[in-house]
């Protein structure tokens, strides 16, 4: 199988459950492309991941500290290992070029080791081609 | 066809498009599973699929009193039923067992009848393997 | 290949991402349907699309005026232009019936030069039983 996902969204929660989807599948031998636009792109700027100011305050009701205290406890990884694991399982990486332009971020504001290429939506679409699941989050 | 749905949102609207979208699917003679996550995983806990206090106090700009009577008056089945529906149509339901850890929910808490099996991401991933269908609500 | 795609949300942001998404595959020789339903019905009521009471203040932390200001100088389109676009790539759009009941919204409230046909789930699940691509937005 070959996914492609759209991260449109920034929401901790939701990164997170594009990045363990992804995981999952590409543990399971899939094919996983992920397409970083609008508010999901600005989690690339370099230390936004899971921290930064864009950050969301809560997190299923609990405050960040005790959800990060909560993960650690249950083994979920963090979101810099679940892409660190995302980038080590072979996923792939496109950031839409678009939305840097209109928030005026340069490539080296990105984590740019995490980004396979920069791209706009017609990227997306060709790498969307041959994929047989399809996600938008 | 066959489809799966990521229920990773918790809102009240989502989850009945997601439940709506279900039962049109399997009434037009095709399979679908839901799996429920995040916030979305919380909804199966007892009382929780459209009362209690994560409920959302506004719907479509309505209040949810004001929501129920017009959903009433014009036939739109409430959440629960949906969820009959669902099941009895043959549609299938996997409760993620990470966040019921990292909330501390155990299968006590959970509306047992509407869960299918209770599992992670892999169990996710297996099934979407063989679907040609799928959402993330 | 063939994209059906949701229109849940109404959210400014989310309505230009299924249309940017929309286009570029129209434009590389795909078919596309948008369902709209719920609050991305309600951006179908004449003169809701990018603006009056509906739309949200802040897209990617900008003011709208501001945002507005950054899409013309990148030469991004607005969402009118870009559904204008949709329809004349030969793009297909259904418009929830359940949701303008719910809302008390009728025919003549709508953009109707936008709107290829009123319908439920059911012509939903029907479009989407050829397609090969699903989004929810």
């Amino acid at each position: 199988m070959k996914m492609t996902i759209v991260v449109h969204s920034g929401d901790f929660d939701k990164v997170m459950s594009a990045l363990i989807i992804g995981n999952g599948t590409l543990s399971m031998g899939g094919e996983v492309t992920l397409y970083f636009t609008f508010w999901g792109l600005q989690r690339l700027v370099r230390g936004e991941l899971s921290g930064g100011p864009l950050s969301k305050m809560h997190f299923l009701g609990l405050g960040k500290r005790m959800m990060r205290k909560r993960m650690k406890r249950n083994n979920v990884a963090t979101p810099e290992r679940l892409m660190e694991d995302f980038k080590a399982l072979g996923g792939r990486v496109i950031a839409c070029e678009m939305t840097m332009e209109l928030l005026g971020i340069s490539k080296s504001d990105m984590e740019e080791r995490w980004i396979d290429v920069y791209g706009a939506v017609g990227m997306y679409v060709k790498e969307t081609e041959t994929a047989d699941k399809t996600l938008f989050i």
